[in-house]
């Protein structure tokens, strides 16, 4: 609680860390951890473990959070961490300072193996110099870990009742298809771009890109903005653009994807740029030994099995697939991002004694 | 000579008339016409008939002009008439005053039956109040002709080698598919509009309308603008909007046309808006005796067997071919809309002999 507390009361709004990461380094060096200040940019950064032989256990985390908005329309401020009625308040309760402390307060003295820590203050920002730079320094560093455990509120009406395994991979294309300027009254000297681009659009959405797979839904494709610069109806206009998001399963990656576009866009509309940006690649880590360690660990403190789940946007469990089997257990996130977000300190407690759970299961 | 240069002194550029109908109905007042002013809003019209007996013919033209643009630029002022070597300079000397001033010199004394005029001053602008209300007048009025000459300067090299019959139709459509707006990354809760207009338009785009036909090439669909007002990747949009524009043969009118875009939209996007712009019906005058006697006597004066021709924007002659047949003959265009506009005055005086031959052949 007190952790908690004197997290909350640092008014770490990202990229921001007003003194965040000294409060934690400060706790584990206590424990008996070796930290690492790995500063990018204006983004600071954390890296703690203890121990130095395998197995090796990761707990990621991020101290920044969301702005409060304006203060006045809290009912306990924001940055308090006031206690009413068995509730703590502020700004960072669910999302994640709360399970940041609460995992720290789980960690026991001894261990048959490493345990680490990896704490950004870039999860809420653009997540360019937070975790995916500290996981490329542990990488480069010998700091990867055999499994990474991510606190985010994870939990959807109790403590438990879900454990995310995956989540589906997010990315944009921005297509421009060039053609030849004409008189509408005379096609044949012209090269319309926007007949192309819609044979290429009709392609992409007239049938389903899978059918799903057993963790996921099927991959879809929405093409959310079409841009003619043309106003005159006796005009073929040069160019057409769209501008399209594609949510997809681990059945495919950006790069695949990218390839399924640039084929198609390639036999309509030959000459075009398409420029893709990815927000995050898909992700399912299978069950098998770690997840089953979770679930146990769960059923064991909470008496709830969490259902297995994929669902929801992304966080920065998607950088750290990439070298690690990954998973997402934290708070119930309610309030996470509104006015007031608060947590009931017995759930602190509680997620305090799963995490206790979830260590002492990956280490059995 | 001196009709066309008092024409062209009246700057009558559109809607404006200075006095330019009041020449003409001097002219043809004094060769035995019944004139009739038919102003419609700011628009004045003419009508002038001689004789109430049949044959009808009658010859349709406007004294509107457009507007010279920086009269600096010309080097023969565009309302002075002036003759220099032989050329007459003015707007409006090829279109279309120099043609109404070479049809009344036309005029002969003596005809079996009758000869009309039908003079307009909103050819240039939006012609609603011009031609269109002075037909629906002379059908309300029994004044309809059993055929029609447009003076519009039609020749292309050489004054008479070009007879325009027809003229494709063109018309508008906007259309906006109304959808359901929603997250991209839940589109099943969603309807997302650009799928179902892409949809559609591919299957508008995706082959050819027709084939063509004896006197037009093939109907044309051209997509000329897209419009979706949505930049945010993580939204589905509510609405999609596209523009269109038809070139259409005889073979359609725009009714059919409207079905056929109404229809297949109602299959990909049920809830649409359909808006139609006609700007003007396709029409052929099909080769016969009207058309017969304009070659013969275009032939007989210029030595020249004029093309038959289909092609170029719109003209009155739209709205006429709803009456009765109509063809479009006149002089070289060369410098019609530009600064400078002129013609030969010996171009003028053989044009002048080629519309007595067209009176004497369809009175013969």
């Amino acid at each position: 609680m007190a952790l908690a507390q004197a997290l909350i009361r640092r008014r770490s709004v990202t990229p921001a860390d007003d003194g965040a990461l000294d409060v934690v380094q400060g706790a584990l060096e206590s424990l008996g951890f070796q930290c690492w200040r790995l500063p990018f940019a204006e983004v600071d950064n954390l890296f703690a473990r203890r121990g130095t032989a395998g197995p090796h256990f990761c707990f990621a985390g991020h101290t920044d959070v969301v702005p409060p908005g304006d203060e006045a329309l809290w009912r306990h401020p924001p940055f308090g961490a006031e206690v009413h009625d068995g509730v703590l308040y502020g700004r960072g309760a669910q999302d994640m300072k709360g399970d940041i402390a609460a995992f720290i307060a789980a960690i026991p003295d001894d261990l048959p193996g490493s345990l680490s820590l990896l704490i950004t203050g870039d999860e809420e920002g653009p997540s360019v110099n937070g975790t995916v730079k500290v996981l490329e320094w542990m990488a480069a560093n010998g700091q990867i870990p055999d499994a990474c455990l991510v606190g985010e509120p994870t939990s959807k009406a109790v403590l438990g009742d879900t454990l995310k395994i995956g989540r589906r991979g997010s990315m944009n294309a921005y297509v421009t298809v060039h053609g030849t300027q004409g008189h509408s009254a005379y096609p044949q000297k012209a090269d319309n771009p926007v007949h192309r681009l819609v044979a290429a659009i009709a392609e992409l959405t007239s049938k389903p890109i899978d059918d799903g797979s057993e963790w996921f839904e099927a991959t879809t494709l929405q093409v959310t903005g079409l841009q003619v610069d043309n106003t005159a109806t006796n005009v073929i206009p040069a160019e057409a653009r769209c501008f399209l998001n594609i949510r997809f399963n681990e059945r495919h990656t950006s790069a695949s994807l990218t390839e399924h576009l640039r084929e198609v866009l390639a036999r309509h509309a030959p000459r075009h740029d398409l420029r893709v940006v990815v927000s995050g690649e898909s992700f399912v880590t299978q069950p098998g030994p770690f997840v089953d360690a979770l679930v146990k660990a769960t059923a064991r403190a909470t008496n709830i099995t969490p259902q297995l789940d994929t669902g929801g946007g992304t966080s920065d469990a998607r950088f750290i697939t990439r070298y690690c089997p990954v998973a997402e257990l934290g708070l119930v996130g309610s309030t996470m991002h509104k006015t007031d977000e608060c947590v009931p300190v017995a759930e602190l407690e509680a997620l305090s004694r799963l995490y206790a759970n979830v260590i002492r299961e990956f280490f059995s």
